[in-house]
Parts: C-alpha cells; sequence; structure tokens
C-alpha cells in the first residue's frame, strides 16, 4: 500500500484526495456497509484531538454532555414537517427486534432534535430551568446515495449541541457564540480558514428558522460547509410541546439552538493542507509531532546513533523510528505520507559533529541544527508551520476569491468547476435570499455557501437575478 | 423530584438502587424507546471519567482506537455458528433505508467480532502485521427483556477490544493482561474489590474458546460480571477467513481475543458504595470533588463570607455553591445526593476563627480545620475516602462470602436471595465446568459465577453434583 503513488491534485483532485487518505492509513471503505468507512488508528487519532479541543470550548461556554438513544420513534420525526421532509429520504429503519416485528418502527437518528425535544417537555417547566445547555457526543446515520470518506458518509461521528431559552435573542446569542467556537477551532487548531455566514432560506436546517455555517475553500476552489449553527425558533418547541412559565407567570413555548461538526472536519483538513506527497497535518492536530530516524550503515556505528538518538528524542517528546529491517529512505517515505510535521535525522556524522538534521513536512526544507538547540528549534518550526499553513490557505481563499455582477459571469467562472477537475473560486455577488434565486445558481450545480457576517466587500447592490436590492455580497461557489 | 425521600436499601433494594439513579441525577429510564435510557450530565461524566482511565491504559498496553461501522450484514452474524445462536433473540435489525427496502438487512452491532472479523481479514496477511491489537469505543444494541437503568439496558455505551496474534499463548497473555486492567480499574479507580476468574464453558461468551470475568459483590450480595475477556480461539479467524503466513512459510489461522467494560460499571459502582441518603462516589470518579457552601444570615455577612469562600475554593479547587434562593440545607442535601465526596461550610464564625468545617460523605463526619491547611486535609480526606470505599467494599465480600459443600447447602444459602430482597452470599463450592452442573444451579436462579484464577482456599475436592474430583473452589451466586 504505501509504495503505491498519489495521484497529484492536478491530474485528478478526488482521486488524490482517496490516495491520501488510503495512504495516510486514516480510513478506508467499508464496501460491505454502504457508504461507511473504517477509520483507523492514524484517521481516529485526528478525531480525538478534534474532540479534545472542540469538548473544552463547549464546557468552557456551559454545556453538558449527555447522551440520548440512538433510535428515534419514526412518529417522532414527523411531528415538525419540514423536518420529516428534509430527513425522510435518507432514513435507516428499525422494524425487527428481538425477533419480532415492532409495532412502531425505529428510525436510527440522523440527528437528535426530536428526541431531544422529548426530553426537554420533560424537563423544562420554568424559566428556572433555562437555559438548559447540552452537548452529546454520538454516531449518527444518513443513507446518502454518493459517498466519500470523511466528507460524506452513510454513518458519521459528530457532536450535535442542543440547547433551550427563554427569548429568542439569547438563543441568537448561543448560535452565534458557537458559531465563533466552530471558526475559532477550525482557523486556530486546524489552521483552516473559514466565512462565517447566515445560510439562505433553502440551503437551511430542516426545521430551522435560520441556519449558519462555516465555510472553507478547499484546494481545488471548492466550498466544504465545515460547522453549522441552527436558530430553531420556537418549532421543535411547538412541535414536543415544550413550555416553561415565564418570570411573568406565563406559559410560553422554548427558544432552541443545535450545532454540530463531525468526521468531515477531517476531510476538510485533509483537502486545504495535503500534498501530492500525501497528508500535510498542522501540528496541533498531529497525533506524532516528530519522529526522529537514526541512521546507520555499519553495526559499530548502531549502538552510539540509538543510545544519542533515544535520549534526544525523549528529551524533546519525539518518537524513534527504530524499527530493523527498513531503510532510511523508507521510513522518510512512511512518515511523510502519514503527514508527521518534522522528521528528524540522526547519523553518525551528526553524532561527531553534535548536530541532528530537521525536516519539515510543509516546506520539505532540512536544516541542520546544534543537538543541545534542539527542542527549541523543533518547538519554533511547529509553531511556523501551523501560521504558515493557515496564511497559506488564507492568501488561497483571497486568491481564488472573484467579484462577479452578473449571473452570467457567476456562470461563466463556475460552469467548468469540478471535484475533479478543481478550478473552483467563492463568487461574491449580490444575490436575495429568496428560493428562486438559489434555483438559478443550481442549473450550474453552484449554491449560495453563506451570506457573510462580516462584509468585507463594498456594501449594498442588485440581486444579479431580481435586480433588487441587496444588503451585501454572498458566497456563490461549487461544495462538497 | 430532589425532594422525594429515598428507598431504604433494607426495604427494597432493586427501588432504592433506583431511587439512588434517578435523585443523583445520573440518568433516566427513556420510555418511548424500549429499555433504553438518557444518560445525565452527572452520569455521563462518571463515564467520562471512566473512559480515560481505561484508554490511557489500553493505550500504554499497545492498543489503538479505530472506530468500524455500526450497521453488519445480517450474513456476517451467521458465520460463526455459537455467535448467532447467542445473539439472534437480542438483535435491532434495519430493513428499509433510504426510503427502500433493502436486499440484505443489516444488524446493529451488538458487538462487533464479525465485522472486525473480515477487516482483519483484509489487512492481515503476514505474522509482520501481527499482533493487531485494536480498541473501539461505540454504542451497542442487545433487545433485552428485563432491563435497569445502567446494569442493562437495550443500547449500551462499552469498549471492545479486538485482538489478532499468532499463537494461542500470546492471544492468552493478552486475555490475562487485559482481565488485569480491568481489575486494575475496577479496585484502584473505582474502589469496589472484584475476583478474576474464568467463566465455566456453560456462560463464556457466545463463539469463545474460554471467556475469563472480573465479578463484584453488590451491597445485596448479587453478584455484578463488570468486565470480560475471551479467548476466542481460531473460530472467528476461520469464520471469516483470517490467515497469515508465518515466519516458517505455513498459512495458519489467526488466534483472537475481543474484551469489553460498558456504562453498566456504573451500576457497580452506585451498588458498592451508595448509601441511603443517595450516591457516594469514590473520589477517583467523582466529578465534582468537593463543594463549598457559605453561610450568612444578615446581608452584612454576606460579601465577607462569599469572598473568602471563592479565594479558598480557588486554592484548593473545589466549586462554591453560591446559588441565591437556596438554604444552606437544601444545598447540603442537593450535593449529598449528588455523591460529592466532600462538603466544605464556611459561615462568619468560621471566618472569624480562621476555620473551615470540613464533611465527608462517606463517614459523615464533621471537623472544623484551619483555613490555612484545607488544602491538605481535603487532598488527605479523598485520599482516606478512596481506600476506605475500598476497605468497606472488601470487608463487605469476605464477610459475605461462605463455603459449601454440597449442593443442599448452596441451595438453602441462596434460595431466598433476590435483587429486591438481598441477603445474598458468594458460595466457593467445588463444582465441575460441565453444563450439566450449570444446570442444576439454574434449578435455584443461580450460577457459577467464575472459577478464580487465584485459589484462596482449600484447594481441591469433589463436586457436589457429580462427586468428581476439581481443581478449586468457584464462585457462585445471584447475579444480576
Amino acid at each position: 500500500m504505501a509504495q503505491s503513488p498519489i495521484t497529484t491534485r492536478c491530474d485528478d483532485f478526488a482521486a488524490w484526495y482517496q490516495d491520501v487518505v488510503l495512504q495516510g492509513d486514516l480510513a478506508e471503505p467499508a464496501e460491505i456497509v454502504k457508504g461507511c468507512m473504517v477509520i483507523k488508528p492514524n484517521g481516529y487519532a485526528i478525531w480525538e484531538l478534534l474532540q479534545h479541543e472542540l469538548d473544552t470550548r463547549f464546557k468552557a461556554t456551559g454545556h453538558k454532555n449527555m447522551y440520548f438513544p440512538l433510535l428515534i420513534p419514526e412518529s417522532f420525526l414527523k411531528k415538525e414537517a419540514e423536518h420529516v421532509e428534509g430527513f425522510s429520504p435518507e432514513l435507516a429503519v428499525v422494524t425487527i427486534a428481538g425477533g419480532k416485528k415492532l409495532e412502531e418502527p425505529y428510525v436510527i437518528r440522523p440527528t437528535s432534535e426530536t428526541i431531544i425535544g422529548h426530553f426537554f417537555a420533560k424537563w423544562i417547566q420554568s424559566w428556572r430551568d433555562l437555559p438548559m445547555l447540552v452537548n452529546q457526543w454520538a454516531n449518527v446515520i444518513r443513507w446518502e446515495l454518493r459517498t466519500r470518506m470523511f466528507l460524506r458518509t452513510t454513518e458519521f461521528l459528530w457532536q450535535e449541541g442542543h440547547t433551550a431559552h427563554a427569548t429568542h435573542e439569547e438563543a441568537n446569542e448561543v448560535v452565534l457564540r458557537m458559531l465563533d467556537v466552530y471558526a475559532d477551532v477550525a482557523e486556530n487548531v486546524m489552521a483552516m480558514p473559514v466565512i462565517k455566514g447566515m445560510k439562505t432560506q433553502s440551503e437551511k436546517f430542516a426545521g430551522a428558522l435560520r441556519s449558519y455555517s462555516i465555510e472553507a475553500m478547499m484546494q481545488n476552489g471548492l466550498a466544504l460547509q465545515a460547522g453549522t449553527s441552527h436558530d430553531l425558533g420556537q418549532n421543535f418547541g411547538k412541535a414536543f410541546d415544550v413550555q416553561f412559565q415565564s418570570k411573568e407567570g406565563q406559559l410560553e413555548y422554548v427558544w432552541q439552538t443545535s450545532w454540530g461538526v463531525s468526521t468531515r472536519l477531517i476531510g476538510g483538513l485533509i483537502m486545504t493542507h495535503s500534498d501530492d506527497k500525501g497528508l500535510v497535518l498542522p501540528p496541533k492536530l498531529a497525533p506524532i509531532k516528530a519522529v526522529l530516524v537514526p541512521i546507520y550503515r555499519k553495526d559499530e556505528e548502531k549502538a552510539a546513533v540509538l543510545e544519542a538518538a533515544h535520549r534526544i528524542a525523549k528529551e524533546i517528546g519525539a518518537k524513534v523510528d527504530d524499527r530493523d529491517g527498513q531503510s532510511p529512505g523508507a521510513k522518510f517515505f512512511h512518515w511523510e505520507r502519514r503527514g508527521v510535521p518534522v522528521v528528524l535525522e540522526l547519523g553518525p556524522r551528526d553524532l561527531a559533529s553534535g548536530k541532528i538534521v530537521l525536516k519539515r513536512r510543509d516546506t520539505g526544507t532540512k536544516e541542520p541544527v546544534d543537538q543541545s538547540e534542539v527542542g527549541a528549534k523543533l518547538a519554533a518550526a511547529l509553531d511556523d508551520m501551523q501560521k504558515g499553513l493557515y496564511n497559506r490557505a488564507k492568501d488561497r481563499m483571497k486568491a481564488n476569491t472573484v467579484l462577479a455582477n452578473s449571473l452570467d459571469e457567476v456562470e461563466s467562472i463556475l460552469k467548468d468547476v469540478s471535484a475533479e477537475k478543481g478550478g473552483g473560486k467563492f463568487v461574491m455577488a449580490h444575490i436575495k435570499d429568496d428560493p428562486a434565486c438559489d434555483a438559478r445558481l443550481k442549473e450550474f450545480k453552484a449554491t449560495v455557501r453563506n451570506i457573510p457576517l462580516v462584509d468585507e466587500y463594498d456594501g449594498p447592490g442588485k440581486c444579479i437575478v431580481t435586480g433588487e436590492p441587496v444588503d451585501r455580497r454572498a458566497v456563490i461557489a461549487k461544495s462538497y
């Protein structure tokens, strides 16, 4: 496996992505379970790091983890009209259990608003019970037709936050706070720049009043919706009769939010940073930050090199690759494909001169450094790499973002773009938040990704479809 | 909820257990999904601590986390005859997905030996690929008729380790090593003494050659199987054609193991330590180790008490319960039912005398200590409590373990025991590992829990059923 070549990004971006995943040993398709994958140790370790970063922030913003049942009575989904319409086509249904046909089937959760709504109704009576701030780490199933590892799989791992509030204003604060948390993790941990914005009505979550997203640009110029945060209004409150007595003694429906990110983030991470040699990981999400490869030809060199290798590696927290029967070249190749940020080389000549060679995965630069300084140099390299990857991605997004002032212009920019060929752009254009306008973009397979919360362009303008005045430009792109 | 009384253990142990769970706000039944529960923040936080303790040990013993699909093709289960026979009655089956009837139904994993066997066959070719050491944190479903929160629920959270080896000897080492890991966490983290032993052939895991367990004694004298570790032999290797080329060039089937513990551990934790006032947690598994309750009557006392409370709490890592509108008594009650190990009281008189009152949840003792020493005293109290809870449970197990030398004797000791009434014993008796002997115990609803790995009794003797010579006494008990 490790010896197969990786398709280049230019040749076929989609094939490149698959090669990077497989040869980084992150995951593999579970062809016997439609659209599912096995997440392998290298991939799962990244997920664990992401979980830790997210979970710490969820707890710091007052959310508590709970666990709700995987199975949801089928009738629950039907209680919210838009919700069932959106999710029905994607459901996996349990009809037999314990050897018997069930009277009422269960669906495997595609998301948990409905079952959590049911429990919120039991737990919330008074304004004193609010806000209720819950998070769940879980697996969900959505029966997708076209799947790609990490980006869209039938089963995926995610977290789903669910909150209930006394006022719409307070709910909205949480919606935007959690969007900020997601943007913080995306930018400062994943080194993946994102645009925070509002989804159009036709792209919102099924059952929400409003949805917000963070959108990232992949190296092929396609957009990836990397996280969403929803203002559910009182829709689920009414569907599940979640009422509370207000301070003023009135019976009112709660205002709810929900927000989620998933293992899809790992797909975004790969498509933001990796190169034609394979996986590139930002240091903050690298399960192994540095590997030391000892080099020796003769047996009499081995003991001294290995002793120094282990001593230095211990000091700086690196892993020593002392596998026998593998050449140094094979080892470099191995760690390169796995995206290890820094590989250190230590040979007999380095030993004599008190040096060690530090090689960066992102830039490919090799630098001999004093052994006495390697700890500081490694820390500096990791720090520089984290920043460098972010800046490179940010520059790329900037370079591939263009303005357009007519539908024709948008179409001509995006018409030949595909996940395979790349060439994608973020097209900033004025377009009205109206399903009829979204529909026009569908003609050439683009969508409004979101309407940015912060306008970095030229303010109001005329809708490219209707000519009506629009507040600011939206991001239009092809996407995953 | 918090004001309801807790049934005493003497009155009805099963009702007491349910009260402790509900009033500790650990979980509640999800009556709309058969046999499921919602794990609430107080319960989930204990699970997170347990996960951390276990996961650290799994990684230290060389295992890597992966994630396999929730759904398993129905035909997979049928490949191992004993396995399908054991699990068939408990399966939940997905027959419809994406709006269509499936050609082959999927079952929701009751355990993952089969799907992991499928992938092991893909990944393992040579002895160089061995050992393969995998762990998965996941939810599973087993359609149980009688359920009890944490102890037996239709869906539960667990970890399942799966390993493959070149030799039976090496597989067996892992089986016993992971049993040791489980015993270590049970005894040194949960403060729950356990007996490590081998299950009889009729009690082993469906598809295993041999199963081992740790068995704990609950306060009603019933046994709880708290963790299992299985020697799967070559059964799944043969069923899924997991073959490897040995060093000698032969094609051989791998030897596999699997081992798991679940949210059931939380049930064991509760039934080992809690009392008639509610939950008692060993400090190592207490999400909140100490709460400081500030006491003041007059408004002019409030500021000084709160200032000191927050200052001291910050120093020692305690939580301040500064909720308005709750009396100190209500606060003590609240934290008592939630099993917080130490509650500190700080009032105006304490402020004047430089003291603070430290109250232990386990013993109920209250001790005024110098504020300057409270950090050290708290640490000492937590340490003493961790040890004390273990010793108390160990003494209880010893006191309720009896020897018997005939089937009549075993029956007369166990006949009136029940989960509600208690009175259970561990009866140590010589009994042959033969399904016919196990069957005799079923007559009075007891089972051989395990045959201890270490004989702490009188060595060989005659089987109480057949009279044949038996190596050592086994643990016979009623159980959950």
